[in-house]
């Protein structure tokens, strides 16, 4: 394209909601992968309900993408899926938020309506891509990216380009198994890094031990009650934080990433979670291989960012 | 260059013996980054002594080196080393095996001795290469590379391209942690793949719970009397499959790699380790990724393989 600039517009279909942004880009000749802008024209976010359709949700997601861009045309659009989806077709492969979404072709679909070119990748590549362009992992070649949250996730850039593995599988850190003897985890397996470092589980851990119901505590509160002095809750965190503490190590032994990000709710967890995090990690990690262990920049605008960068990567 | 044919000299520094080998490669035109012939011109074996310096298996592997090219003139050199390189500016780290190589400039000093182009890289890397580029990797975009013998080493093909990592050092499944608070690894940490899984180390398991002394069995020993029926050696030999199985499944969760290869001399054990390798590994795998794991097509030969292709990607 001959432009000076270029409208670009990201699209996010998160667990809980939708977020479409837009930016400028001022020269959109692309001589690297990645955008280096960093100022959202605008953004609008949908909260899902539990009774959205895939005609409700994918509608919505075309109806905030056309007012985040209807100033001006775009040239490129890129989405963040919080699911598996087929990067190189297109196709969601199974959506764990609403039903329906299941071999959806959502990137022929929005360029027959958008009429330009689309690219997607699940949440945890997007959001790897966002730190490593834009965020906590500016600077470096290869970068673990790690999403500790209602789920545990990641992905990959090595070589500075994202590494998506076979089947768009790569990333899946969080069903590392810790402890093969240990409780189930919603995979299937046992004792995986998320069944016990995941908000959700912590949470279930929290009200057994303390004979609540399910749902009357959340991830958020186990934290709040460990910074408070619960001994309980101490236990529980800990032990998420060693599981995810562990996985990294073996992780940086298995890649000898520069980096790895870390992000999600439970990341904001403080001190207690981090410490237990860093110390199990540098514990397991091979004397002569450097952990270099940093909180993400970004929050949920992670995977927007990477969106981002894979309209541009279209362009 | 412009001539039809030309003459690839590959170099092995292993961890017993030094090996040089030659091929014709009847295309230099570099239309892949991998070498597609299969023919040794010429091969020579040195042994190493425990009293060889520096200088005598340096000079042993310049002598070697000439003695297999001599005919005529070679194109480009690529060296396998069994020790961490940095692959970049082609100096030794360390070598495990003979005294002095700490810092050693060896891609220079054979540069300057046969005034050609030399690649280096360490063994790992280089044997994934080989079994990606000519053996029983073919094919396939994204390779784990497994060797379990003295030591428990890897090395990765993603992209089709050598993955390196931090420091050229990535692929460290031997010193992947599986039980923290397992006996103590060679690294100084506990627990770790090499720790149990190793020739070394299962044979002093076998020796202590024997009572015999250090030396009187070899990892050999323990594989061939397993599968005699010896149910300590069964004990010992499954716990390394076990936790070599485990560490494989975590790896392919994480990159979920299109394949994986082992070799090294303790694969040879037989199907029982390699029924519980799987069966370990399968367990450990999340449901949706699949698992591709196969005998290495070379055992030896694989480092050399990967040295030819090193110096391929030089002319």
């Amino acid at each position: 394209m001959k432009q000076n600039s270029a409208l670009l517009l990201a699209l996010d279909f998160g667990g809980t909601k939708i977020t479409a942004a837009s930016i400028r880009v001022a020269n959109p000749a692309r001589t690297t992968e990645s955008v280096t802008s960093h100022t959202w024209l605008q953004k609008l976010v949908h909260y899902l309900d539990p009774t959205d359709t895939v005609v409700d949700s994918f509608s919505k997601m075309v109806e905030m993408g056309r007012l985040v861009s209807q100033k001006q045309p775009i040239a490129a659009i890129g989405v963040s899926f919080g699911g598996p989806v087929n990067h190189q077709t297109g196709i969601v492969a199974y959506s764990p938020h609403v039903q329906g979404w299941e071999a959806f072709p959502l990137q022929r679909k929005l360029e027959e309506l958008f009429a330009v070119p689309v690219a997607i990748d699940n949440d945890g590549n997007c959001a790897a891509w966002g730190e490593f362009a834009q965020g906590s992992g500016m600077g470096v070649a290869h970068l673990l990216y790690v999403t500790v949250s209602t789920g545990v996730g990641g992905g990959w850039i090595l070589n500075k380009r994202p590494y998506r593995g076979q089947g768009n599988m790569a990333g899946e850190i969080g069903h590392m198994v810790v402890d093969p003897g240990g409780p189930q985890c919603s995979c299937g397996k046992r004792g995986c890094v998320e069944r016990f470092a995941s908000g959700p589980f912590m949470a279930q851990d929290l009200a057994h031990e303390l004979g609540l119901s399910p749902g009357e505590v959340d991830g958020k509160r186990v934290a709040e009650l460990a910074n408070q002095g619960d001994k309980i809750a101490q236990k529980i965190l800990i032990r998420g934080a060693d599981a995810l503490g562990f996985a990294i190590g073996n992780a940086v032994n298995l890649m000898a990433p520069d980096r790895v990000v870390i992000g999600g709710g439970v990341s904001k967890s403080g001190e207690m979670w981090w410490t237990a995090v860093r110390k199990t990690a540098q514990k397991t990690v091979l004397p002569g291989i450097a952990l270099d262990l940093v909180p993400a920049k970004f929050q949920d605008d992670a995977p927007l960012w990477g969106a981002i960068n894979l309209a541009h990567s279209r362009i």
